[in-house]
């Protein structure tokens, strides 16, 4: 019964890791059915367990284990697809998708900053899915993206200060997890017992995508926020978890408790759409100084929660603070569930008639 | 011969993670040679390998190794004392030893913010050891102090640019390495594959040593530099090496390529003293991205240098960078040694007659 | 109304690292509650969540969070207690707690070979509970305790070769996580990129454990089985799980395909019992070679299946293979929590009436 | 004046990380100095310092940095070569280049086995260099290997006690550093806080080449040792140093004292060749049951010595210890360039006329 009802969905770089983080969490979905996966030339062809080199902690699903991984060609029996393929690919390949008509639910960077493009998180700018009605794929396709792994923290915890400070100044310093680098990622020898202080193309993403994330829509458009955003970001080796340390100065004067009350009464806009994934509170402050740590609390609610930490005065700006976001499911795969669930009760998603095949 | 005219020197908490990097620095030393180890009562009586838990990566030297270990009592037989004690008994112990007659070259944190006290690092602040004379100790007995481990990064690398551009403001973030933290230090249970975003007092030490050491001698005192530092001090799962992420604002416009040349060409103050521990060069810049990295560069110049990379404008403040320093060896024995060889050179130290046992 | 079936539990060192795995396994369970929390007189006194320097991954139970931590002392309110005390004090306080009545199901290495003690892995020897009635307590407290966490997995593996072709000559090397070491247990300093190839006491534990566990009934005894076994124990740098590369000699002729086929095969003897945390399978045996891995497999049924992988002939012995038991899950806390169970099903764990207070 | 006298050396595959090692350890050899460095077609025409991803403490000696990567074709300037190359593609290049009359001593596994191959480690079996006459290559060249990483240390450690004892059976399981991998080698995300219970290949070889190395020289043959070896080889998140626990069988009886001072007494059969790579002392017996450890030890008379530790009865078999071997240094570049070096003494290497190229 349930399954007659579940939408049917697609897994775009299934190998990788984001694909197995998606397949991880889509597992047991109350909504969503995976009952495609796609990948390079390289996996096509086989079962999915032969061509994964699987990097979770309990096993592949049975069912998913036995599945044929498809080519990366739009023509995948599913009702929209989620996209954790890498940039040097995904600009093509979910630019095909969308305009075969697949909804894309994109984790990639290649379309986050596209002014048609929802770059979305379900807590933070809901509304901004209106742009999908700027896209003008043939077949009714569309494209939205959820943002970096190390943006997720950081602008969930602006949020609420922004609303009700009017942020300024932003200087993060990262300490960004191995998974975050995808499989095979960085070699042993280059992190184990060190930090290596350079991300590829991190920083830049980090100070633009918020500045969007936190952004006004206006019409058809969304301005972006005027917060100047410094980000310097580091590779620990840690496995999972960004911890990242933020100070900024906000426009209107507020006090360390109100910055913390802020923090503690934040409610999701969406908190009444009944999404399977949103996490019962967003935003979770610590008291004790030693937290959070990406080891003991990358998994606050299930990994979609975020932690906040250590409080404080900033001698320079106004304030800072430690935040916590699980970079491969609150900052990835889990992310974009969140997203399609969200667009599933806003009306952008819909269900193929059975047999039906792939949409448009 | 050479035994005849060196320094004969006593270590103070010669069991401890720094006291062994006094024992493991001094092996071999032109000036000094090690005569009496001093710890605590569970260590005194037994000989040195039977007390000490060896850190180090090469064994014990031999002769140090069957050395008896003493109390911590101001009748040791050396001219001088390097002190590796805790905080904890450091206050006490120390002041009884200048009290005694002894020159107390400490690594602790207690007399750091002491008026009378040098803090001192000779390539930034060598003039700083004049406040010797407003110590009043009955006997010539003095303290002279070394910053805490994350300080000596940062304060090196600020030298330059605040004498060039004056330095205004500065974020800092920390990476510390677990031998910070002394030995058993961090269980491990608390740390593998983890950050911990805070480190008992470390970010108040960083955010006012470095206004003293960067500040300037008038007359009988020292008047701190007018710099407002944030700092925000975590701890990662590396051996050695503290890793930093520097902010800042200056008082004078300078373009990054004046910056990146005053880093390069600065040329310590005592380069002409011969002192045997001071590195060629102290400020090393990299151009690799990805460099400075704990692991591979902590040891730059021996571990008493400091590696500088990524200088880069700030979109928040002027310019940004990262700062990596040994801090077992310039960060702590290192960096003792070298102030006791510029005070031998300012003429602070006296040897005592052959068999004079203690000073004073 | 099931908190009115549910037996009340004690835990006796309740803030050590086999406590808390106590406390986060109990949390659930369908048959016990737990009720009091003991420890020593550090932490008595003070709410479990100020004595506690919690290390698990999830945050404390609320309601355990508030208890009052109790002194050692067997006048709990409780109809048993776990014991996840260290050795130095194990000895007298599970004593006492028998005297007074109470079962204790200890993790304590203490009275494990004792001749009146069972040394209980429910899979392998659930009948060895006989030995219960040869303790003579005065008001029907007993002790029966469950065996060192790297004695487990073998012992597991070695039951169905025991009885389908008489293990004689076991060679083990362990590769031991950290948390077998407890908290604070094993300094960062001395384990981070290193292996320490020694633990106290854990090669004569994992020699001659096996030997009672694999032992026969007889009457009111347990012959030890003739099983001979050299072990070398060693620490590594992983968290949870011991992994213990085996080689062995049996007394008669198999092929490997019945090695393998006796793991594949084996049925626990209890499995009938309903006992809420028995695995559902007892033994995982992996084909894939690189399996099985502490990180990724030491959770296997919750952590409380065992591992086994690359089964193979020895060119020395006969067979030769990998075992994975999660060390403080099936090894310690969660062992114990079996054990209980068990003995509930045997009959020999009473409930008090409400409001009876203490048993005995 | 001492550059006219040194041999002149090419290194293939100079950019991997066996090959940065021979850079790393020629720099300042006495005999040898570097004049061609060669390596695949991705970074030959390059200079070095572009070319290589550097992943030593040092960096790169500057006369190195700066020359050209040649490709891999047997007309190096220099009289011989140390070949760090991969083994899939050190077969052909190996051959090529003995073939144009280059000697090679080479750190891959591809000729090692070769009946007409020496397997070398100067202080095991320096008399099976005669096999090199077996070799008819025209034009001068031969092929001369040194073991497996992982075999060394347990040949090293074999060596005394089968000359005393006759070694019979020995069972080893290996703690190994992910040098030994080479780079990029092992993922992060596969090792950080695990264990890799698999290396493939690796077993087969730490099983049959110490049956070659302790063999008897025949006439023109090596007739292997009949020692019967069972391997179990596992990844441990250790950066250099492999660690192997050994228990072992002997054919005639033997006190723990005699095999403690069958170690202790060892002396090199080549002590007294001044070969500038000798370790003082090559097997260095610790009486601290902690060690040998990979991380305290491995730098044992730089990385030359092999450690011994916990020395004590089997159980099973006759003895068990612990044995350490530097991976990178004494299991392959150091290795190697100590093998050259007893090369020259044995007169099989020769300096070519300066300026006359490539010898053959």
């Amino acid at each position: 019964m349930k399954e007659l009802n579940q939408y049917r969905i697609g897994i775009l770089g299934a190998t990788g890791a984001v694909g197995q983080k998606f397949v991880e969490i889509l597992a047991g979905h109350p909504w969503f059915k995976v009952t495609a996966l796609a990948a390079s030339e390289k996996s096509a062809g086989k079962r999915y367990e032969d061509a994964v080199n699987w990097i979770g902690h309990v096993p592949v699903p049975q069912d998913i284990a036995r599945m044929k991984v498809m080519p990366l060609a739009p023509d995948l029996d599913c009702d929209f697809v989620f996209s954790g393929l890498s940039a040097s690919v995904a600009g093509v390949a979910e630019r095909a998708f969308a305009a075969a008509g697949y909804p894309v639910i994109s984790n990639a960077r290649n379309y986050r900053m596209d002014a048609r493009v929802p770059l979305l998180i379900p807590e933070v700018n809901p509304n901004h899915t209106a742009l999908i009605r700027t896209q003008a794929w043939p077949g009714g396709g569309f494209i939205v993206t959820n943002p970096n792994c190390s943006t997720v923290g950081l602008t969930c915890a602006l949020r609420p200060l922004h609303d009700a400070f009017g942020v300024d100044l932003v200087q993060v310093t990262t300490f960004q997890a191995l998974s975050g680098a995808g499989y095979p990622g960085v070699p042993s020898l280059d992190v184990l017992g060190n930090v290596v202080p350079f991300i590829g193309g991190e920083e830049e993403k980090l100070e633009t995508e918020p500045q969007k994330l936190l952004g006004m829509l206006a019409g058809d458009q969304v301005q972006h926020a005027p917060i100047t955003i410094s980000a310097q970001c580091n590779r620990v080796p840690v496995l999972e978890g960004h911890l990242e340390c933020v100070s900024l100065k906000m426009r209107q004067l507020a006090s360390l408790e109100e910055v913390r009350q802020v923090f503690e009464r934040f409610r999701s806009p969406v908190a009444g759409y009944g999404l399977p994934s949103e996490p019962r509170k967003l935003l979770h402050v610590f008291d004790d100084d030693r937290y959070p740590q990406p080891r003991l609390h990358a998994l606050l609610e299930g990994g979609m929660g975020v932690g906040i930490g250590r409080i404080r005065k900033c001698e320079v700006l106004d304030y800072k603070f430690v935040v916590l976001v699980h970079n491969t499911v609150r900052g990835a795969a889990g992310g974009a569930v969140l997203n399609a669930e969200l667009l599933v009760r806003q009306g952008f998603l819909q269900k193929m008639p059975a047999g039906a095949g792939a949409p448009g």
